[in-house]
């Protein structure tokens, strides 16, 4: 018997089975400073426990892309091992915030399959959900990804796409218990900008750059022991470059938003997300927001906001596709994301 | 309005204002560790919490510098976003040990103001405190820097030069509470050498050198929160290269200069500094010192020593400056320090 | 007197004499962390305090292979800052797992002495023991390496080798107080392979591949304390680069060793192991294992393996050496150790 994961291939999936993904892990206080060092984070709750409490928290939780990055990498060795691409997210909340001492699993329902036309390649909807070591979900969100047929021969299974939402509801939204915008200081935050004072359709440009290296990108995709051999080896692509890690430039752009955005202290929902164009080292990473829409929530003094966070490798700002409706070359990352900002 | 933080031009300080910085930052196992992977710093005192408790205290400290970047990091966005030089440091004394789970705030009021005669420029002194999360003072020093008007119209403000002590007098070093060098291992410590071993005007050669990656001074400038755009972003400099941090040489310069000084266990007074030259990724920095003065405390066992501490990139040892009085082009840093040793 | 370390040179060993290093050190969960972000570490029992617990631990300990590092890191300064060569590694046992919070020092004891017949350098072996707090060893290790002579007319000592195992015999390993793997969970480890599915003879291809980069082996190697200059300072070589330290070939190799042998959990023996050829930046590290032996143990569903991991820069795997009987060219690495399995 072999004893290498050769990861599963589209033929391997079967509707409505669950992954139980490996490996589970604890988070420390480590994994917060590398994020702090790998990223430009500057999100006060996030990076004080003193802010935090300020806000009814207990304590600076781990930054939500960094338990979202935990819990992706559980999937990789399971979903993502032979993907030809990652073709989109979908119905992403964050449901229970992550703390030092916490120790994360993962698991994932395939929740469609559906067979590309020529046949050697098909797609796989999972909806992974993040546990902590309470059996508490921490996170859950929907992932598609298209994946190769070890035999082409293998029949197609019947085609199920799923129905996903296209942005979440701002009542399905769950609000860290306990959270509290009303003592709120903005001085520490770093910006005077309230939930108030953003239009639905203003646009931010986030001003601030990051060129981007190799040994960083794959510190932090190594941080949330994701396996994607393309990250690692340089010999795998023709080119001999290393393909950076999507989440890497998720978490790059939500730092830099900090610049403008230094509000929307927590992101709660991922609507969507496309990694429009690859990125590699040397990149200088920027990026810019558009506000999609607000909402106000139960949870006193906080308003969520929903956001398109975009980050590209250089161009002009607020560009986003061009007149063939495809992706502008420099745009690597077109996020739809739902944040709680103080109202 | 803006969302994004343009930054203070220099007519937008008073004299006398007090700046609250953003972004409280909590203090973790996680930064002692990434600071021993960013320099090869082995003091022992920052480095064991046994070492430390043998030494009177409660458990180790996080290493001196580290809570004076975290600090001096808060600063950058409200005092040298828009500086041109960073001119210089004075009456810098480290007040309160920061530990893991601290939290820092910083606040810096202006001391000094001094328009250039281009009109184009001015200097502004700031004398910035970084606090613990139970409001004590743990370090305060000065900093001037040049920084650029937006609008050259502007009215010059009334000139006001702070008169500044050119070393800080051993009577008010603060030493931490506790101390006690007089059960101290100098085994462990790792050399023989003790106060009384150091004459003033003794120079040591540390020996080793490290060649900088673009990586590692980019790592340990985020963990600081420092956002100064030179140091991340390789589209800005014409020549396309990222301008080092002078916090990173300092912090270099400190750790190799434990070959040598291994007994100079604490930090506590910074009496000046000059960044003498720019550095560059790919730099082999190394160090070298100078005995400048002893003095004693009141602290069991406990004597102190002022170096000056140089950073080089290259060249030979002790050399400093020219004929013309400049510092020559391979001196990176030029440093004043008050250090604890063993008597 | 000089105050820089000189470091040791084969005349200053002295057959019996024991030599307590310098700089103790407090391992936190920031260690564990940039241990997972410098290696694509995935070992469950290492990575869960949950995983850990259910194997009889009270928490998830430091990678076996970080207290290594940390406890050779010490003796750099005195064993190997004028060696020549690394030579050997014998009678390597981890005796007591490493947690979070236990602070490790060092002592290493000259049990062989033998002059090279060009009088210029010698052998020197040493069995090295690191302690925690306690006073507990937690590894011992026997080293050889040759070292220059300062003096090449300093009288030869006499020649003492010591008699080393060729191979821990199984009673002689060390089992974690507690660890019972008779609940052991093969879904969250990551594999199915279970001790009797390994045969001996058996060879496995680990498949995945890093290609390193000077940041992080230096990162690594600094937080190990490691102070050996050639891996920091590019000016030393005439090639102007920088030696890996074979401390970090040796993590790496064991981590892409997951894929294929998830369940070996802790390293307990080091039976011996060469750095046959030197790795430098750039180089794309594999891997691959060959099961040298299987024996029982005592504790409840634990087996002990004992494994060749090669790491190689290349080439097919599983080839070794050439008719010369030397290590081919790509080979980096060839360890013997011995590993904890679930039976």
């Amino acid at each position: 018997m072999m004893k290498t994961n050769p990861g599963r291939f589209f033929e391997d999936y079967r509707l409505g089975e669950t992954i139980a993904h490996a490996v589970p892990r604890t988070i420390s206080g480590g994994e917060r400073a590398l994020y702090h060092a790998l990223y430009p984070a500057r999100h006060a709750l996030q990076s004080s426990d003193e802010f935090a409490r300020s806000c009814g928290l207990n304590a600076a939780p781990i930054d939500d892309l960094a338990a979202f990055h935990v819990v992706f990498g559980k999937t990789v060795p399971d979903v993502s091992l032979n993907a030809v691409a990652n073709l989109g997210y979908a119905e992403g909340r964050w449901l229970k915030s992550v703390w030092p001492g916490d120790t994360l699993t993962a698991t994932s329902e395939v929740i469609g399959l559906k067979q590309n036309s020529n046949g050697k390649t098909g797609v796989v909807w999972v909806r992974t959900t993040g546990h902590n070591q309470h059996g508490e979900a921490v996170m859950s969100y929907v992932r598609w990804v298209m994946v190769r047929k070890a035999n082409p021969e293998a029949p197609a299974p019947e085609t199920t796409v799923p129905k996903l939402a296209p942005v979440i509801a701002p009542g399905d939204l769950v609000i860290p218990r306990g959270l509290d915008f009303t003592g709120y200081d903005f001085t520490l935050a770093g910006e005077p900008h309230r939930w108030g004072d953003y239009a639905v359709g203003e646009t931010i440009d986030h001003v601030d750059g990051v060129t981007v290296e190799e040994a960083e990108h794959m510190l932090a995709t190594r941080l949330w022991q994701n396996t994607a051999k393309v990250h690692f080896d340089a010999t795998l692509r023709e080119d001999g470059r290393r393909l950076i890690y999507g989440g890497h430039v998720i978490s790059m752009a939500r730092a830099l938003s900090f610049n403008g955005l230094a509000n929307a202290q927590m992101i709660v929902g991922l609507n969507g997300g496309a990694h429009a164009n690859p990125c590699f080292a040397g990149t200088t990473i920027k990026a810019w927001s558009e506000v999609l829409d607000k909402a106000e929530t139960a949870a006193p003094g906080v308003g969520a906001i929903r956001l398109r966070l975009v980050a590209t490798s250089g161009g002009a700002p607020f560009a986003l596709k061009g007149e063939d409706g495809k992706y502008l070359p420099e745009v690597l990352l077109d996020l739809d994301i739902w944040a709680l900002m103080p109202i």
